[in-house]
């Protein structure tokens, strides 16, 4: 079982396979990619993103998988128990090649302390969202959620305008690293902690934030010349947010917006307890877990009650995901559900219409392949200046990170008409390779996550998980090319349920048949699963796109 | 929302479709021969069996249901959510015509508790295992496995020979009431306590049960006269369990095995607290629920309490999968487990291979089509003799519920080959409808259930759920005709995940296909599962029968 291999991983591009088909090639690819040293936070253990997500087991799993699919028949399917290659069965052309489950615990047991006890015994890994699915591109992935979600916060809150605005935020790892960019393209400053230096300078390095300061009083004496000169710069600041945090509080700063991207959910590695050094916490880790884990909580409930101080203030505050307002709740703050998540603050009404983080990549990996989609994409969507936009800064400003790729919020019927020219351009040889489309599992109809993704849904179903589940069982159904079922991602052990898949355009009829079905059926579950919960958006969207869904009528 | 409806429901038989196909007419017959008056339990509030466990949600649901499946094509896929029709896509002729998701909840909130607000708005169902799968087919299903069961423990504790021997138990309801058929069938003598009149009646006129006794002094006077005479006779006793057993301890009288099939794992539906009357519980179910919970786990502990006394003694003593040790413990009762589960005791070894309650029914409603394939099960396996003889007693003492059925525990490779044998006796008309072919909850490769069947695991992996993930994912891609994922079948929420499947022998080409495949794969898993986990037998039986197990070669 071997955790650490001192390896550089890079998917092979070009149009060679190295499988039996573009439909093995694909997974094949994309578990490689989403270990590239670009893409990867921590590839040599594995660790694609989000404290210990992870693409595989150890490497032994590792190596199988690779062998495995390059020697799978198109009839046949791998299934995956989080990370390891545990069976091939006999299927059929239109089932999936790849079938994932990971992290899922039976929910009695469904907790960080058993999850730690069984990965100790080489049991279990920690998929994350797309670590153990195959469909990370990196902090692209990321930047337009972000950039969304402060657009939103920005026209909600400030008439639509963040010039001469900051943004005050924590964590820069493979997720948070994308909130300086966003910030800036969304025409705000902003104040980023992070208490590794290493995750700032690799942010420096891809452009992601524009420059360090010192100190906190450097910081903010940044941040009072860039908003008076109403310019859009990002600052990052080596500290810790639970430090930091409540010394702004007393010194009566005021940001115009908070929230938070450190690794909450995962106390164990993904939150730094404050006054501790990174290797302290490290160490200590493997030593006295138990008590690791009670300080980064504690350091949690301090580090909330700062941000609950700003949000006194009537300073927009919100939490983004990490599931930092449960943990401190534990701890005893009890108050910490006052500030809403991003989701029902700002995503919701996206959701409505099954759009979220939609996302596809070129195998060739060639940069061209994408450039070509994007014109496709302002071509098949004229008017949306929003989106155009987007597409200019995302080509201008973000770097590519392994195999090139492209992400744009769009949802029930586009995504199929996009799917569909992209798969005519591959059969066409307009592009020089098939795509890959898949998406994240922050979505509107493949998870339940009640701190997050369905926090305050209308109707009070917001831990209800039969929805995840029939939307991993309805692209499987489909058709689509690697379909997985995770818990835990995002908020941590116990508290979310949820689905991926990944289809891939190979320019085949078959291909394009079914990526007609799941391109409809996956954000199709989406915007179902909003209308049963009685969101009258959904219920106008699934009339508009002539979804059935018996109990509502047409 | 309708939970009460006056009506008595019978699925159609014979050949004529009331759906387009019969891979449609299949789950419409099963769902309303799992609320037919002869199987269900209460089917005029759509339950079926388990306490709570229901066919679909409420009446409305079930008729938009059964609406959707006469009009659904052969390139859609219903998706049920949970008892409700919530939305119908287009998948393909070779994907399943139903996808089931019931009870599922995140792990944090799985509770009983918030399960029950989620029900009293109406947004929950419980699905228990067959019930809200639609392949419940009355007390027949259970009375294989349990009598399998004690013959396995006459086998381990009294060298296979039980005559003279009796059981002690409880519970005479939808799963219960095999307990006393099967004890006679294995050759013993039953002593089972009832709290209802009404189930001991039911049981008394379908022949279940042979004998009531007036009280416990007759109880124990018969029990002796039929020990002593070497008649394998069952008696029933009105009483309560909590109570009894305690005076059995007291009274020094020895039985030689004890277990217990009362509704243990929903304290707040199916265990009566001691010194109660059955009226009493319903109401104040209602009016106080928490109090009412907190009566029926005290009085689990009681019982519990006195299996451990019996053990003591020397005396075989099990939990039948009820989870009344976890309530137990949960009210105190520190060693509620030390008397094991009847999984890791009796039916391992049985999983290892595959084997488990494998079942079909006759869609014609002709017991003759049931008949020929007992004759064919024993042409094609002929040198079983102990399945011979349970064929034959079923066929002598088992009156058919609803749909004629049968049951038996077969495991990987005469599946597939009992399944073949089938769809070509309905292509040569030899049966005179298809038939249906599906199986338990209770089963190898498709539920984790750390406190019954994945109870002490050699490995540890008692409470991963991805596999039963996994499995319900692969039958999807098999292309099974229906699918289903549960949550707290047979153990109450938060201590199980399982999932079903059924697929069609309608005597086609494309029907030979999907079952060579499924009825493969889905045994398959559990070999799998169990090789995973380390054991030989499971190993072995992999290499045997080809599978294809990456991380332990072939
Ligand atoms: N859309 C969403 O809901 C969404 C999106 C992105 C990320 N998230 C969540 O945000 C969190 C971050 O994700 P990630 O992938 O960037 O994780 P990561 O583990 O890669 O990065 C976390 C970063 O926080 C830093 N950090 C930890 N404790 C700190 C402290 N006390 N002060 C300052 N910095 C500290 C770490 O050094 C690390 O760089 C996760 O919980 C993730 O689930 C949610
Ligand atoms: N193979 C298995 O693991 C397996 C098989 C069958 C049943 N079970 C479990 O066994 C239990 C029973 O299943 P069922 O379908 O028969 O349920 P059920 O609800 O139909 O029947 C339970 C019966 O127990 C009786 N009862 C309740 N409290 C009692 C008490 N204190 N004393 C005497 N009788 C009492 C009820 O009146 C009822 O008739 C369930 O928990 C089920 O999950 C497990």
């Amino acid at each position: 079982m071997t955790k650490f291999r001192d390896i550089e991983i890079r998917a092979p591009r070009g149009s060679k396979l190295n499988a039996k088909s573009w439909l093995t090639e694909a997974p094949l690819r994309m578990l490689m990619n989403n270990l590239d040293p670009e893409v990867a936070e921590n590839p040599k253990e594995l660790v694609v993103y989000g404290g210990i997500g992870r693409a595989a087991r150890n490497w032994e799993c590792y190596d199988r998988i690779v062998e495995t699919l390059k020697e799978l028949n198109d009839d046949e399917t791998l299934l995956v128990q989080s990370g390891k290659p545990v069976g091939v069965f006999k299927t059929h052309a239109d089932a999936p090649r790849v079938l994932i489950a990971n992290s899922n615990l039976v929910p009695h047991w469904a907790t960080w302390e058993h999850f730690n006890e069984l990965d100790a015994k080489g049991l279990a890994m920690y998929g994350q969202m797309t670590a153990g699915s195959w469909i990370y591109i990196g902090s692209q992935g990321i930047v337009q959620g972000t950039y969304e979600t402060f657009v939103e916060a920005g026209r909600q809150h400030y008439g639509g305008d963040l010039t001469g605005r900051w943004v005050l935020t924590a964590g820069l790892g493979g997720m948070g690293g994308a909130q300086p960019l966003a910030a800036t393209l969304a025409g705000a400053c902003s104040l980023n902690i992070e208490c590794q230096q290493s995750r700032i300078d690799f942010r420096l390095k891809t452009r992601y934030v524009d420059e360090q300061a010192s100190d906190l009083d450097d910081a903010l004496a940044r941040i009072k010349r860039y908003t008076e000169e109403g310019k859009a710069v990002s600052i990052a600041l080596h500290g810790n947010a639970a430090e930091i945090l409540p010394e702004l509080v007393r010194r009566g700063v005021r940001p115009d917006m908070v929230t938070d991207q450190t690794s909450a959910h995962d106390p164990l590695n993904g939150y730094l307890p404050a006054g501790w050094t990174w290797a302290q916490y490290r160490e200590r880790a493997v030593s006295e877990p138990a008590a690791v884990a009670r300080a980064a909580r504690q350091s949690m409930a301090v580090h909330v009650q700062a941000m609950l101080d700003f949000q006194k203030q009537g300073i927009p505050t919100f939490d983004y995901g990490n599931n930092i307002r449960q943990m401190a709740k534990e701890e005893g703050v009890a108050n910490a559900f006052d500030f809403p998540g991003f989701v029902p603050a700002y995503i919701r009404p996206l959701f409505c219409r099954g759009i979220g983080p939609f996302r596809w990549a070129a195998l060739s990996g060639d940069a061209q392949d994408i450039y070509r989609t994007d014109a496709k994409v302002k071509e098949l969507i004229p008017d949306d200046a929003h989106l155009h936009r987007w597409l200019d800064m995302a080509r201008e400003r973000i770097s590519f990170q392994g195999l090139p790729a492209r992400i744009c919020w769009v949802g029930l019927g586009l995504r199929a008409k996009l799917g569909l020219a992209f798969n005519e351009m591959v059969r066409s040889g307009e592009l020089s390779a098939p795509i890959v489309i898949g998406r994240d599992h922050l979505d509107s109809g493949s998870v339940s996550s009640p701190n997050r993704e369905t926090e305050a849904m209308q109707d009070g179903s917001d831990a209800v998980s039969d929805w995840p589940l029939l939307n991993a069982l309805l692209n499987t159904a489909g058709g689509a090319t690697w379909v997985s079922l995770h818990h835990g991602g995002g908020v941590g052990m116990g508290f979310s349920q949820h689905s991926g898949m990944v289809i891939v355009c190979d320019g085949t009829d078959a291909a394009a048949a079914r990526i007609a079905r799941v391109l409809t059926n996956d954000p199709g579950t989406g915007v179902m699963r909003h209308a049963d919960a009685g969101y009258q958006e959904a219920i106008d969207c699934a009339r508009e796109q002539g979804l059935n869904l018996p109990m509502l009528g047409r």
